[in-house]
């Protein structure tokens, strides 16, 4: 009999458990549920409503869903609890729960469940916006070094933001609170009784690092001088690399799972920066596209490089020993969703029902039949602003060189074209910057089901792009932290390398740039570049200033992002 | 019993017989009959097919026309032929009639009623662009005036290139064809055998002008040496001022349209140039737009006046005496056209269609609720490419400011917004070359159907816009160059002012500015303006590279103009 590994990643909306077989990687079984609470964005549970941009979780549901897919997962794969050697745990982030000494999530004490800022503020709560921008603007002045490692922007995702919005809007319930922890941490702590605090989470949405640690207090006095001893009061000084072991799991944890006490449990990541290793990637100079609504571009290094305009870069991130690169853009997936809803007529919608298709799938068909630099259009794909390598959440989306003879087609087409233009000034950028690159690796739903646009990528970086194996990246990375804590005695690995080598890869499927497409692609890749400078490095300032002519209108108030 | 004038508008696809009593402009009756060949791009009657760009006209059915409408607008008015004094007529032009000596179209001779070349080209014949070319550059080698009065280049829908490319491609039809004459020079030719070339056509059309006549016979002579006294030969020197009388209905037109002999007929215009009076305009300073599929500018003035960017200026044009200046915008209607039937999602047609409105109504209903700026967006309205003030058919449109939340229907507003831009920076063209607008009146389609298009118009302009009277201005305009025709002694009028006031005005309806959308949109304007001039004016020629590229695709040469 074989030895397993089973990962489990937390989503937005749902938990995924996948079972991976040691050696091999094959995906033995998995299970999926959704949040009994999904996304609290509009009301607490009791009906309490929720201003705009507040998003919350409930993290019992994460507990629920551990019960329940643990057990189905392994029921599936007809194996024995006993043939798991290890587990990992990834989630979104930053994922932010309150709790008490006891690790209880505050929402879950006595005359709590009515009080918002008792819940898990989920990654996409915006509404810390402005502790987000006077962070920002105080890190600016001081001239604080992690600003730039961030790529010079607090983002209101990230978790000091959030904790600061605690502090101003819930003191009371703020001096409650024994200790801020993300949601990937709080797991592996109920299942290992284990505070492990993960150099991924810390890193790339705590400002933390490994030589530094976290800003000074000197620099969080700044902001309010409540907050000098936050670090110490509220979160912890010691944090853990990924790729190893948080801890075992716990009789109560082996009674609610199914899983066997004892089995080992990795440090917890991002369900992004833990997909590297699934795609087999682990060594330098190897960019990952995880592609979504949005896209983050990863690479490995070993030295430090100051890339501008990249989302963060932490050391021992993704794996140990390493720098990990991140880059991003922030409108992939959704510039697609957006368009379907709102710029595709009619007559395609009967088009695609009467041939059985989804628009998807009849845009893409119709695209593909085009040449690259028919349609004449070039867009700036910032429908949600730039994040990499412009980090400028104030830009807005372009579209030129329209016709009268222009078809919903060619505006899919050249929208998945400005996103591949995005991406190349990202990796124009790195390697610009010293993070040469070997090769480019693509995984999540577009890069798996979406054969043109991947073809379209190719052509326009010129580069050969192949596809992660897993359809499942983020849970496979999280089995293969799994099968590293267990460590190569127990049935798994010493090592992340060999782990990924040997459970983690790529498709046989290689998508090679058209020498042809790659040619004219230059000629509209320098057309992008120009308006890409000209509108988002000064030569313009028309966005902004649209921005503030729409944000003074009447109703401009309306939720806008 | 009153007095009547009829005015008849040849169009592209029918014709309109109006009849107007004299002394109130009240529209008694009118009748429109569709030409039996229509619009013939595709092949001639029998079946010998056309190359792309072709669009040709069978003159025979002008007279089809004839033969129906009159009798039929005359019986529905209840009146006799005796009551009617005048008769005017109006064309699309410049639709170029290849005849005989006797007036008779080529096509109807024997043995060719095949040839492509016999028959009329429409205006919008776009076949002898590369004649039009040629003809612009010469004259700019030259130094042409004439080229500045008509906007700095030649329209391949004027009359020499489509002399020209008859010459260079069916030059034994060339030299059959006794001369050349535009469709409403001929109806009258028809009416009355009386060739009374018309100053408007001549002018606006041809290179004319009251002063100088046509280009001399050295520019012909330069463009092909056979071309060198196309004037003499195929044309005449002999040009009348509209609004006077060409001659009077013969006997054989009277049996043919049930007129009274004798009758008097008005000297042919175009069927925009004729507008203006059934506005009730016929004095300087009041700028008509007449908006359809595209827009038409029109402001009479009493001196020359070097306004850059205008499609054309001509003394007696539009009413004797004053000069005529005309300017355009190429993309209107079709504007909105384009966007209903390509940028609209299903599920706005399915609500359309549970109200039972049209897409237009409800696109319309929901821009109206928004406030200026609230989108976001601004668009440069060159879908089209630009006429006025820039005279570059090479521009291609933009769409700029796009977000994720970004509507259907905000786009639909920053378009109609767009095309306010537009001309509002004609207006300011206009006036700050010397021709100050007192006001701004508005015809057709979309003046008298669209209140929210309007009132954008006015706020962004900042004037009080009003609309005319009648829903066939071009009509009622002919209807008036027929009473003028008669003169005050048989019934009509002596001038066209008279007529102009009696007749032709405005609804009662004014769109006023509003002061707190005029100041939002001038902040919009300035960014317009931005755009306009960065990629109109040199600042960056992007969209040419752009349409570069699309013109050296593997598939770019499908038709697209």
């Amino acid at each position: 009999m074989g030895k397993y590994a089973i990962g489990i990643d937390f989503g937005t909306l749902s938990a995924r458990a996948l079972i991976a077989e040691i050696g091999t990687g094959r995906e033995a079984a998995q299970a999926v549920m959704d949040y009994p609470h999904g996304v609290m964005d509009r009301a607490l549970p009791d009906g309490t409503p929720l201003p705009s941009d507040w998003a919350l979780q409930h993290p019992g549901d994460y507990l629920a869903c551990l019960e329940r897919i643990i057990p189905e997962a392994i029921g599936r794969a007809g194996i024995s609890a006993a043939d798991i050697v290890g587990v990992g745990i990834d989630a979104t982030t930053c994922t932010l729960i309150p709790v008490d000494r006891d690790g209880t999530p505050l929402y879950m004490l006595p005359g709590l469940e009515g009080e918002k800022h008792a819940y898990a503020k989920l990654w996409k709560h915006h509404a810390a916006q402005k502790y987000a921008d006077a962070m920002t603007e105080t890190a600016r002045e001081r001239d604080e070094a992690f600003l730039t490692r961030c790529g010079g922007r607090v983002s209101s995702e990230w978790l000091f933001p959030k904790v600061w919005q605690m502090l101003e809007e819930a003191p009371a319930l703020y001096a409650r609170t024994d200790r801020f922890i993300d949601a990937a941490d709080w797991i592996v702590l109920q299942l290992t009784g284990c505070e492990a605090r993960s150099s991924c989470l810390a890193g790339y949405k705590a400002f933390w690092n490994a030589r530094d640690g976290y800003p000074s207090d000197s620099f969080f006095a700044a902001l309010d001088p409540r907050l000098q001893h936050v670090v110490d009061e509220k979160l912890s000084r010691r944090v853990q690399p990924v790729c190893t072991r948080a801890g075992f799991v716990t009789e109560r944890a082996a009674r609610l799972t199914g899983l066997r006490a004892g089995t080992a449990v990795a440090v917890g990541t991002s369900d992004a920066h833990v997909a590297p290793p699934a795609a087999g990637i682990t060594e330098t100079g190897r960019m990952l596209m995880i592609m979504g609504t949005s896209t983050v571009h990863l690479v490995l290094d070993g030295a430090w490089h100051d890339a501008p305009g990249i989302c963060g870069a932490v050391k021992d991130g993704i794996v140990p020993g390493l720098i990990g690169y991140e880059a991003g853009q922030c409108c992939v997936g959704d510039h697609f969703d957006w368009f379907v809803k709102n710029g595709v007529p009619e007559a395609y919608a009967r088009e695609a029902a009467a041939r059985g298709l989804d628009l998807y799938a009849l845009l893409t068909e119709k695209a593909a039949r085009m040449a690259p630099g028919e349609s004449g259009l070039v867009a700036l794909d910032w429908w949600n602003g730039n994040r990499s390598v412009l980090v400028d959440a104030g830009l807005s989306g372009v579209l030129m060189g329209l016709t009268l003879a222009t078809r919903p087609e060619e505006i899919y087409r050249a929208l998945i074209e400005a996103t591949a233009f995005g991406t190349r000034v990202i990796v124009e950028n790195f390697e610009a910057h010293g993070l040469a690159l070997s090769d480019i690796v693509a995984c999540g739903g577009i890069a798996r089901k979406n054969a043109f646009f991947m073809q379209v990528y190719a052509d326009v970086l010129g580069r050969e792009i192949r596809v992660a194996k897993s359809a499942q990246t983020a849970a496979l990375g999280s089995a293969l932290m799994g099968a590293v804590a267990a460590g190569e005695a127990a049935g798994g690995y010493d090592g992340i390398g060999r782990a990924a080598a040997e459970m983690g890869g790529l498709l046989e499927a290689r998508y090679a740039p058209d020498p042809a497409a790659h040619a004219v692609y230059d000629r509209l890749y320098a057309e992008y570049l120009r308006l890409h400078d000209w509108f988002g490095r000064g030569g313009s300032d028309a966005m902004k200033r649209l921005k503030n002519i729409r944000e003074a209108a009447p109703s401009g108030r309306r939720g806008r992002k």
